[in-house]
C-alpha cells in the first residue's frame, strides 16, 4: 500500500485550482483520493458556513473529474473542514491518496498509513454517552487492523466527525420516552465530541474502559486520548473517522509522529513531536528539517480556568472574539514560528483531548 | 542613578492593589516612579477606553499617596497604555523608578538607564510632517543625554505617546489657512506614529535625515527606527518619550537589548534580542535564563500584503476582528513560548517601526 | 417633594463637561442628586469597562463639587450605568435630583417619584434564590412608601443593580459547607438577575409569591414582572434599587407609564407606554408630542428560540456578535423611529423582565 | 407579460427546500425564473462566503432541474446575494419569474414588470469612472424599454452587482500605461458601487448628466438615485443590473412603489414608500395592509459624521462591530416593526444611493 500527502494553497473555500493543477499534471490521480482535511477561513464556530461551502464545492469538483455523482464521492471520500485561520494561519487543504502497489520489501521500516471507516447512526438518546464511546471504540480498533498498523503505539493521529443534537432529534428521543445528555444544542456539540475522544482513548489504551462513565464525560478531565482530534456537524448521524499511523506494510514516503502539547506555548511538546516522526532534531528544525515537516495537525483550546502558566488571560471574558478564534491564533503563531511556515492545521475544542488547555500534536514528514 | 522596574501583574484596568501592596512593603517609593507602561485589556482601537480608565486610575490613586494633584502627577509621571491582550497575553504594569544614589563604582558596566521628556506642543499642520520628525529627533537627542547615555548604539527602546488630528483641529488650521496632513481623523493617528518612529531613526542614524521627506513619510517602508515604539492619543498635542538604554552612569541591577522582527513569527530575532541584552544563550533559554528575563516589549502588525513566509493569510481580509488583534496575538504567542511566560508586552501598528509585516523588540533582563 | 430629570449627551464614559455646565448653570445643584442612569458606550458583556469607568469619574467628579469622598457619594447616589449602545443609541446620562419643597397643593395630580434604597448584603449561596426574592421584595415594599406612592399600580421603574458570584464567593459558600445556585459565574448573573426582577414581581403582586419557587427561577419564564430592569455587577454584595412612579405628594414636572414590548419589534406596546405616561396620541407622535417625551427606558433580548413572528433570526447562532448587542440595536431603532431621537435607554439581559423576546419599557414624560 | 415573486425562508445558505418544495407543487416553473435576490447569514463585509455558496448551490440545483450546465444558468438567471442579517433580519430569498401571457386587457393599469441586463465588460482604468457612468447609463435606458416601462417615474428599483479592482486587474491596468480610480482594493468597492449608482442617476434625470465628473464620484453627495441599490462583487467584470418597475404590458398580480429614508430611523419614508405602492394608508398599517406587503427592499449606511438627528451615535467608532452591520440591524428593525414582519430585505453599503446615512426603500404588494 502506498499513501500519499498533498498540503495545497486555497485562495477561498471554493479554490479547486490548485488540486485541479496537481491533478492535471497527473501528481494525483483522484480515483485514489480517501480523506480531505482543510482549514477554511470561516470563524470556526455555530455560523461557519465555510465548511460546508468548501465540502459542497470538492465533491462538486470529484464527481465532475470521476464522471460520478455527489453521493457516490461522499460514500467513498472522508471530508474534514476545520474552520477559523485566525492569526498567520494559512488557509489549504491536505489531500491524502491510498493506492494499491505491488508489495515492496519495506525492512519493517514503518510508513505513513490511512484508514477512513464510520460507525453505526446513533439515536439521538446515544449521543454524547458510553454508548458512543464504545462505538467509536470499535470502529478505531478495526481501523488499525484496517491501516495494518500492528501496534497500538504507532497511532498518532485519529480524526473524528460526530453528530450533534438539533431540536428535531430531541423530539425525537423524547417521543419515544428516553432522554438526551444535554438539552442545549450547542453544548450537545461538546458531549458529542468528548465522547468520541474517549472512544478512541479506551481503543489505544490510554484510558481505561471502566473508568469512562457517562458522569466522568465533560467532567473529568484527566481522562483523554493524545491523539484524537474530534469535531461535530449537523449534517451526520454516524462518526466518520479517519486514522493514520505507521505501518510496516506501507511503502510511502511519509511518516506521522504526535506529542502532546500541555498549554498554549509549550513549544517543547512542539519539539518533541517533530522528533517523535523520526526527524533528529538538535535544538530548533534548520532548513533541512523544516523542509521534511509536511504538515503539523493541532487541537487549540483556553484553559478552562482562564490561565497559562499562572498568569491570567483575557480568552475567556472576551465577549467580543471567542476564545477558541484567539487559542487558534496563538498555538498556530507558536508552531509555525518553529516550523517556518504558518501552513499548518490547527483546529479548536479540545475536550478530552489532551489536558486541559493543552491538545495533541501530529507531524507528518517526508522521509 | 538607580533605575528599576517592577512588573505586577493587573486584574483589571483600574486593580490598583499589586502597586499598593509594593508600596505598603516599602519596595517602591512612590516619588521615584518615571513611568508606568500597562498592557490594558481593551480591544487595542479606537473606542478603547480601558487605556484612558487605567490612566484615570493610576493618577488618582499616586496623587492619593503622594497627597498632591492629578494634574502634577502627570507632569512628573509618563503614562504609556497599551490595549489589547489577544491570545495569552497577560494584562499587566511595568513600574519604572529612578533614584539619585551617591556614585558607585561601576567599573564601566552599563545598566538600564531611563530618561523621560516632551517635545512643544505641534500645531494641527504639523502632525504626521517633517516637523514632527525633528522635534522628535532634537528631543531623543536630549534625552540620551539625561539618561546618561555615551553611544547612540546603547538605546534600545524609545517609546512616544503622539497626538492625532480631530475635527476641531483640522477647522483651527483650515481656518489659518494652513492644510493638514490627511484629513481622516483615524488615518491621522498612522501619520503621527510614522512621523514619531522617523524623528526617533533620524535621532539615532538609522535613517539619514535628507531621505525623511514628507512624502516618504507612510509611503516608503524601508525608512525605519529599530527601537521606536509609538502610540496616538487625543489627550495630548505634544510627543511623550520614554527612552531606554544601557549607560556607564546606572547602578541599576537591570539590562536592556533589543533586536527586530523581520515577521510576526521570527523566533530567531526573539532569541537575538535576548542575546542583545547581555544573556548567554546556547540555543532556547532554559530556566535560568528565563527567571532572568524581566519583560519584552515588541511591535506587532499585519504584513501590508497579507502574506508571512509567502503564504496568504487572512488578518486583512477578516471583517469581524480587526488585524492588529490577531498580530498582537501571534506575536505574543512567539514570545511566550519562547520566554516561558505570557505576560510580556506586545502592541500593534508599526508605521516606519520595524520592517512591513516586522517590529522592534526590546528585552529587559536582570542581570 | 420636587423630583427633576436631566438627559445629557456623553461624549466618551469620562465626560463630565455637560453635568458640569448644568451645575455651573446652577440648573443642578449637585447636592440634590440622587440617581445616575447612563448608557455607555462598551459592548454590555464580560468585559465592558466602560461602565466601571463611568462611575469611577462621576465619583471623583461629585466627591471634588462637593468636597467629600468619594464613598460618601457612593452611599448617597445610585449608579446605574448600562453598556452597549450599538446601532444609532446615542451615549448618555440621566441625571435624577430630588428636593424637599414646601407643600404644594397638586390636588391629587400624581407626578414622578424617585426613590433608592438597598437590601441587606447577601450570602454567596443566597444569590439567585428565593431568598433574595423576598430580601428584594421587603425593600421595593419599604421604596414604595418612601416615594410617596399610595398604590403599586402607580410604580412604573424599578431599577435594580444585584450581586453575582465569583470564584472566592463560591469556595467560601463551600468552606462553610453550603452550595450556590450555579458554579458558572457568568450564569449567575441571569440568576441573580431573575431572582431580583422576581421580587419586584412579587412586591407588586405581579406574580403570587408561592408560585416563585427555587425551581421556578430560570425555568417558569410565564412569571415575570412588567417593570423591574435588573444587572448584575460584580462590585456589591447587596441589592441597590431605584424606585420610579407617580405619587400625588410629588411637584415635579415630569410623570411616567410602561407598557411590556411582546417582542424585538412590538410598536404598539412602544405606543401604549407613551399613552399610558399621560401623553394622548393620535396615531404616532407628532412633534409636540416628541418634544415632551424626555427619555424611554427599556429591556431588549433575543427570545430564546430565536424567532420574532415565527421567522428564524440568527442573533442566537451568531458567533461574532453577542446576541444582545443585536436585540439591543433593534430595540432602540425601533423606539427611536417612533420619538424621533436616538438617546433612548436600552439595556440587555431580560430574565423574568417581560415575555420571553420582549421587555418592560417605562417612558418618562414632561407634563 | 406575467411576473411573479416568491419570498422563501431559507434555513441556511445552501436550504433549496422551499423552492424544491415551490416548484414540485407547480406553483413556479423553473424555466420561468429571471433573478433570484436573497438575504444570506453571513458578515456581509469582505470575508462573507455565504454570498457565493448561496449562488453556486442554487445554480448547481437550477442546472439539475433543468438538466443544463451551471453555466447556462448563469447566463440567464441574475443572481444578487446580500449578506448581512444582523437584528431580526430574517434570511430568505425572493424568486423572480417572467412569463409571456397572451395579451390580457389591462385597462392602463400598471403592475409590476422586470428586467433584466448587463454592460459591456469594463477595463480595470474604467472601473469607478464616468466611463462606468455612462454605461450603466445605457444599460438602463434599455432595460426600462425591455420591461416595457414607459415613463421614468414608473422604475422604482435598480439592483447592480459591479466589479472591484484586485491587485492583478490593477497591474494589468498600469503594465498598458494607464492608471486607476484608487489602489486600495476595497475602497475600489465603493467607486465601483458610486459609479454604478450614477448610472442610474442620469438615466433616471435624477442628476444632471454634466454634474457627474470623475470628481464628484464619492465626494458630491449631493449626488444620488432614490432608487439605485448596488454591490460590488469580484467575480464579474460587467455590471450585472436587474429594473423594477410598473408597467401597463404587465399583467403581474403585483405592483412596486418607493420613496427614500433620510436617515436610519425614517419611520415616515417606509410609509410614504408603501402608500407609492399603491397601498392607501391610513395611519399605520393595520393587518389587511400587511398581508399584502410582499417585501421591502431597504439600502442602509452609518452617517458618515456619526449622527442620527444631532445625536451621536458609535457605529463609526467601534473597532469590534463593522458599523455596515449595525445599520442594517437598525433599518430592518424600523421597517420590521412597521410591517410586522423581519423577513425584509435591508442591505448596507449605500454611496450616491439616497443621501448620505439614508437610502432608497422600494416596497413590493401583491395588488
Amino acid at each position: 500500500m502506498n499513501v500519499n500527502v498533498f498540503k495545497i494553497a486555497m485562495s477561498s473555500p471554493d479554490d479547486m485550482s490548485e488540486l485541479d493543477r496537481l491533478i492535471s499534471e497527473g501528481q494525483i490521480n483522484p480515483k485514489h483520493i480517501v480523506a480531505i482535511l482543510a482549514k477554511t477561513e470561516g470563524n470556526g464556530c455555530v455560523n461557519d458556513f465555510t465548511r460546508g461551502f468548501s465540502t459542497f464545492v470538492f465533491k462538486h469538483y470529484l464527481a465532475q473529474k470521476l464522471a460520478t455523482t455527489e453521493q457516490e464521492i461522499a460514500d467513498k471520500v472522508a471530508f474534514v473542514m476545520s474552520g477559523g485561520t485566525e492569526g498567520v494561519m494559512s488557509p489549504h487543504a491536505m489531500i491524502f491518496t491510498q493506492e494499491e502497489v505491488e508489495q515492496v520489501e519495506t525492512n519493517g521500516e514503518k510508513s505513513l498509513a490511512v484508514s477512513v471507516g464510520f460507525t453505526r447512526d446513533f439515536l439521538p438518546e446515544e449521543i454524547g454517552t458510553t454508548t458512543m464511546v464504545e462505538e467509536v471504540r470499535k470502529t478505531v480498533d478495526r481501523l488499525i487492523g484496517e491501516a495494518g498498523i500492528e501496534s497500538k503505539d504507532d497511532v498518532h493521529f485519529v480524526q473524528i466527525k460526530c453528530p450533534l443534537l438539533t431540536s428535531e432529534r430531541i423530539s425525537d428521543a423524547r417521543s419515544r420516552g428516553k432522554s438526551v445528555v444535554v438539552d442545549d444544542t450547542y453544548k450537545s456539540m461538546g458531549y458529542s465530541r468528548g465522547a468520541s475522544a474517549l472512544g478512541v482513548a479506551v481503543a489505544l489504551n490510554e484510558v481505561a474502559a471502566d473508568k469512562v462513565t457517562n458522569e466522568a464525560i465533560l467532567t473529568d478531565w484527566s481522562l483523554y486520548s493524545s491523539v484524537a482530534s474530534t469535531s461535530a456537524g449537523v449534517e451526520l448521524l454516524n462518526c466518520e473517522v479517519i486514522l493514520m499511523g505507521n505501518s510496516a506494510q506501507s511503502v510511502s514516503p511519509f511518516r506521522i509522529g504526535h506529542s502532546v502539547m500541555q498549554d498554549a506555548i509549550d513549544l517543547d511538546s512542539v519539539l518533541e513531536a517533530i522528533a517523535n516522526s523520526g526527524l533528529q532534531l538538535h535544538g530548533l528544525p534548520n532548513e533541512t528539517d523544516k523542509a521534511k515537516i509536511v504538515n503539523v495537525l493541532a487541537k487549540a483550546e483556553a484553559a478552562p480556568d482562564g490561565q497559562v502558566r499562572e498568569r491570567r488571560t483575557t480568552m475567556l471574558t472576551d465577549s467580543d472574539i471567542n476564545h477558541t478564534r484567539q487559542a487558534r491564533a496563538v498555538v498556530n503563531g507558536v508552531i509555525a514560528a518553529i516550523v517556518g511556515d504558518p501552513m499548518v492545521y490547527v483546529s479548536g475544542g479540545a475536550e478530552h483531548q489532551g489536558p486541559a488547555g493543552g491538545g495533541p500534536i501530529s507531524v507528518i514528514i517526508r522521509k
